[in-house]
Formats: C-alpha cells, structure tokens, sequence
C-alpha cells in the first residue's frame, strides 16, 4: 500500500490530523518547512549562546555512511526542527554539535554523550537523555521553562504535593523570598526538571510537614517518611551534595524524559525490572506490593528497582514482549543484564494470587546474592525450548535448581524457541 | 540546517533513538520498510475480514490534489505501517479505504465518518476518532485487545477501581460466570475501550460497594456516589441504553484516543474548556474546584465542562496559548466556539487565589445563559488591543458589561493584537 515514492521531509510528525474537519481548537502543528535548527560550529556558538534565553544542542556521532542510520538521523532532524517551530515564540534557540567536526565546541561546552541533547540556560546546563520525540522534548522544554521551585500556599496545593509519591521532591520551609530560600532555589535550578523543588513561607502548611524555619525535607519516591537533610540553614552546597548522594531511589519509575540516563544508571549490569499497568487492577496490587518491599528497603544501596508502566511506553511495550518473552498484559518482575537483554523473570503464572511482599523480598535477595541471574540457566531453558516447543508462560518455567517454589526462567538471549 | 533532500520515508516515526548506545533493552521500533497495510476495495474485504481477528480500515478522502495535504496522507500511511509492524504478532489486519473509489465498500461496512479508523472485531466495530500518531493507536489497540470485563477480586483492586474517578466506570455483582454476568459482559463490549467495566462476584468486595446480587452501579467521571441502574437482572439493552442516555459526562477530560469525537460532541456550537495540568499545585486546586462545581451540577444536562491537562497535549499547548491567548502555565477555563474557534475567558489574572466553587458556577450560569459569550466583546476587544497594544493577560481584561468583578474577554478571532 505504500508508496516508495520518496517523501520531501517537511512533514507533520506523528501527528497528522484526518484532512479536513468541521471543528476547530484542535490543530496538530504541522512542520512548516523552515529551517529553525542552527548548524553550530567554532565561529557562531558563542553568539548563539548570548542570543536565546535557552540554547538547545543535539550532540551527535557524525553523519553515517549506511543509508538506514542516515533516514534515522534526519528524523532526529525533524524532530528537532518541529519542536523549535512549537516553541518558536518562548526563545529558544535550537542546534546540532557534531562530534568530529565541532569537537572543539563540544569540547569547549562540555558535552559528553553522543545522543544527547544539552539545554543551556542561564549558567547551567541541563543534559536531556530521554525518547527524542517532538511530544517528550517539548514536554520537557516547557518544565524547564517553569519556575524551579513551586509555592506551596495551602492545604489543597500541599495535597498535590503529597500527591507526587512517584517523584524525588523536597520542600523547605523559609521566611520569604529574601531569605535561604535563595540557596534552596539555587540548589533546585542544579536539578531541574527532574527533581521537583517545592517551598512554603507558610506556618500552617509547615505545621502540617512537620518542618522547622529553615528545614529542608527530602521525600524519595513511594517512601511515606522523609529524610530530614542535615544542619540548617543549608547552603546550596550542602542541598546539592545530599540530592546527589540519594537521588538513585530504591522504586524508581521509567520515564520518557531521562529513560536512557535511568537506564545507564544500573547495577553491576544489571537492572531488577518490574512492569506494572498502574491503571489495571492487577498492576496496581502488583505495584502496591512493590511500594511495600521498597519501603522494608529503602536503606540498602544495593537494591534499585526500575518500574515500567507499559501505558508510558505503547511502541515498546511489543518489543518488550518479545526481547523478554513476556505478557505484558500481566504484572512481571525480573532481572535484566542491560548489555545484551538477557533476562530472567519472576514466575507469576500458576498462581491466582500474586506474590507477598515477603515472597517478593526473598526472590529479591536470591537476585542480589546471584543465586537468580541471567546466565545459569541459558542451556536448560534453551533445550526446554526446543524439546517442548511451549510458551514460556504456559510451562511456568522452573529454575530446576531453585529451592522455594518461585523460579526464574530465561526468556532472552535465544531466538525463535518458546515463543507463542 | 536541514536538508531539503527527499527523504525516503521508511523511517522511525517519532522515535528514534540516538545512534548508538552501549545497553540494551529500550530499543524503539524504526519502520522495516515492508508494506503492511491493505488497499482495502471491494474485491478483498470480505476475505480481510475473515483472515484477522481484528481489521482496521482508516476510512480516508481521495487523495488531495495539492502537495502539502498529500504529504500529510502520507504520513498517516506511516504512521499506520509502524503500527501495524510494532503489532504484528498480534493477528490485526490494517487497511484503507477511499471514501471515493470505495464508497461501496465504506457504505456495505457503514464506515461513515471520513478521518476515522474503524476496527472489526468480532461482530462489532469499534470506531477511534482521536490523534492518529503511533503511540496512541498502538495503545488503544492493545486496550481494545484486552477482555473488556476486568474482574475485582479483592480488597486492593478495589482501591484501584476507586481511585479511576477520572473514567466512566460500571460495576456489576454477579454469582459467576455462568450467570446474569453474560449480558454484562455483551454490554461492555459495545463500549470497549472507551468506557471501563468492572464486575466482582465476591460477596465482600460487593458489600463494600454496597451492590446487590445482580445490581449494577454506573460511576460517573468525579462523582463520588454511583448511579444504581433500575432493575435486576438487567438485559444488554437495559444496560446499554443507560450508559448511552449517561455518558456525556458534567465533567470529561480529553484524551488523545478520542479527542475528536470528544469535540464534536459540542454543547450547542460551544465548549466550556478548562486547562489544568493536575500535577501542579495551582492546576490540581483549580481541578478540585471544578470537581466540586461538576458535582453540584451533576444532573444539568446543559452543562459539560471538558477538562484538557495541557501535559497531555505538549504540541497543542503554544497552539492554544496562541489560539486563545492564554497563558498554559496557569490553570484557565473559558467558553470556546467549535467552528472558528473564537473563545473567552474567564479573567484570574488579578487574584492570588483562584475563584471559589460559588464564583464559578455564577460564571458558569452566565455563560449558559449567554451573558457571557464569545461574540459579544469582540469589537470591545479588537480596539482595546489596537490601542494599547497590552497584552489580554495584563490588561486584566474585564468585560466591560458585566456586572460582577470577574469578566470575560475575548482572546480569539483576530491576529496580530494583544498578544506579546
């Protein structure tokens, strides 16, 4: 059906409206055609730097020879040209930095990761490693836009704020503008958009946290209780050091906005991974029973579970079935060598109930003590595999040499065996 | 920067990943170039029909003659094949056809709404009118592939269904299975995936609902007491024609997968829009609000709200704030006419504190009566704007006819003024 003519670019990405309706309000941007994405080289980064409020810079390997990897590297082009286009009117400054040609840029501007993308704001920088679609950078550029802390006024505004269990956040609790405040602002302008800065110049709304003039509190994600962040009044130093040191949670969300960055962040090569469809009522007893074994937890820096809600992510969610041999339709947990995607899998199926936190907690120590991992039992369910020619799902998949009755079974690394 | 070059289309939609990365496991689909979806005529559909368990046919206009809306067909070509390939294990037949050249076929399977995507399953047809990108199609699809009952079993799935307040949701107490369950069950299919159906057949989870054998409870979106639906048993029918008679909602918040038919669903030629992004402090207290004044006014069939979190839709937000003038950083709500798309709204610029539940339902009262509209104060506005050239949001922006302090002020219909 599908024509191979070939397609001059300039396109709606994504996001193309049926032709013609009889409604207005909704109109999807269109690319427009024109060229917004500045090549920045030696000569003209400065001045690109002093001309916008914000200056975005893709920092990519240099164009590749195959014809495939190029098609990609002009849709990354078009993304970024159609996000510059949205946000034409908040003055924002977009452009590529290759990483051969411009090294000299780069190496001047600090960036690192080939992939990137670098927002320059003010004397920060702020390092966006997320899905490069038009949606999830726009989304991102306009919480960057924001003001890095939130006032938090009343006892509806501190509702919302408790609201956010999924989200690192820290509120402190000041005199005024004119007052430390200004170090805890400084601290959050380090962290934005992904740590969510909050603060009240209000006793009541202090009463209710519980917080002292001065105190700064730091609420991990899912956690009920919040540290305390030591001394006050605190330097921004003193926030940023703390931020730094806890800001890998023991339940973290996968998010669009910094997923690649989430991801590189694992554990010896490894990442515990657990999906759960927060809106299903299956994935959200899963989830609360995860909350539950983060919270027995959250002490050990060993243990870092990356969650995914399979609803944020619905072109992965396939490949994710497949590269695991998965049902995401399911709760699942289990280990991931984030290398080569080799995975082992928590067996749920055979049971009505799913696991106790306390069942969840000893599969977890047997993850950490290697007693479950990704390689032991390659063979075994390779030759299970092909004797049996069943579902990974259906078989329910022992570990043979697993000593309670939940096992792992490996459902990566082979192809085309025990796949239904 | 960016190339006019013709790009050969078969690219990534949306998504794709910077060149390289060292880890595995977050791969986004690229487009394999392999055509995927049928030209559907009169000829092969009913054979399509019978092959797949599922066909979708996008029901489009001939192909426009001019250039740039023939680049947009294309996309949604694109965007269709990478669906189609990211679910092609899942036996679902994609196809389109041309309200001109296959008019018979369209007529024969009563596709009737040009821009429309209709899914055969089983002996229904299910009809998806929202944002045609990848992403939300492939999510709705899976949700459509789902069993359109989810059952409640315990104590903590509860806790999930009653946290869903933003859905239609119905719940019904049955024996089991075999039992008045089956008419339920047939129900919820015609509504699958837009409306969520829920049944428990355990007796300690219906007597927290308060449900009797055989009772169903209708939820609207936000209210907090169910709608117990008159008689039982109920038949199919009972059942749909109440959810039918029901289910324009006081309060409904858009979402991509059915934004369009959620818009032409207009109240007389207008909306009543309200922007609130729910996790911000401001935009939850505002959205508390408006839950308040939708359950005061729960039973005016005049009224419905659309709620619409800017968070959702990260390309419409410049459109809208350009569209209606509008600042998204703050919540908004305001009266929008559907075919130009001229709006007013309410003013909060002046206030600390956002309106209470009172001034807005006085507002809102006024909007139904047509005191407050969006033609009255258009040439009020357009020489307001020429001579001072503020913008709407600092001017304050008061209508000078009302007589209560709060006002309406008309952002939309002319360019070029006002706006900074």
């Amino acid at each position: 059906m599908f024509s191979h003519a070939c397609l001059p670019l300039l396109l709606p990405l994504l996001l193309l409206l049926p032709l013609s309706r009889a409604e207005e309000g909704l109109e999807f941007p269109n690319f427009d055609g024109k060229d917004r994405v500045l090549d920045v080289h030696a000569r003209n980064y400065k001045k690109a730097l002093r001309r916008y409020d914000m200056l975005c810079l893709f920092y990519h390997a240099p164009l590749p020879a195959s014809k495939g990897l190029q098609k990609q590297f002009q849709m990354t082009e078009l993304v970024l040209e159609l996000t510059a286009q949205v946000l034409e009117d908040k003055d924002i400054g977009f452009g590529m930095v290759d990483a051969q040609k411009d090294a000299e840029v780069a190496w001047k501007l600090g960036l690192e990761e080939v992939g990137s993308l670098y927002v320059f704001k003010d004397d920060r920088v702020i390092e966006f490693d997320g899905e490069l679609s038009a949606d999830t950078l726009v989304e991102f550029l306009l919480d960057v836009l924001e003001d890095p802390v939130e006032l938090i006024s009343n006892a509806m505004e501190l509702r919302a704020f408790e609201r956010m269990e999924e989200d690192i956040r820290l509120i402190g609790f000041f005199k005024g503008e004119d007052s430390h405040y200004k170090s805890f602002q400084e601290a959050s302008e380090r962290f934005q958009p992904y740590i969510k800065f909050f603060a009240t110049f209000d006793k009541a709304v202090a009463k209710r946290l519980s917080l002292k003039m001065n105190e700064v509190n730091f609420y991990e994600p899912f956690m009920e209780e919040p540290a305390i962040l030591p001394g006050r009044p605190l330097s921004e130093t003193d926030i940023v050091d703390f931020v730094q040191q806890h800001r890998r949670a023991t339940l973290r969300k996968l998010r669009a906005e910094n997923m690649f960055e989430t991801w590189e962040d694992d554990m010896d090569g490894i990442h515990i991974v657990a999906f759960a469809e927060e809106e299903d009522p299956d994935g959200y007893e899963f989830l609360e029973i995860l909350k539950d074994v983060a919270r027995d937890n959250t002490n050990n820096p060993e243990l870092s579970i990356v969650w995914i809600d399979p609803d944020d992510f619905p072109l992965l969610t396939t490949y994710w079935e497949k590269t695991f041999r998965l049902d995401l339709f399911r709760p699942q947990i289990g280990v991931v060598n984030v290398t080569d995607a080799d995975s082992v899998w928590l067996d749920m199926s055979n049971d009505e109930d799913l696991p106790t936190a306390e069942e969840l907690e000893d599969w977890i120590e047997d993850v950490l003590s290697g007693k479950v991992n990704t390689e032991d039992d390659d063979d075994a369910a390779a030759s299970r595999g092909r004797a049996g020619g069943h579902a990974a799902s259906e078989e329910g998949g022992y570990d043979d040499d697993d000593d309670d009755a939940r096992g792992g079974y490996d459902r990566g690394g082979e192809e085309g065996d025990g796949d239904d």
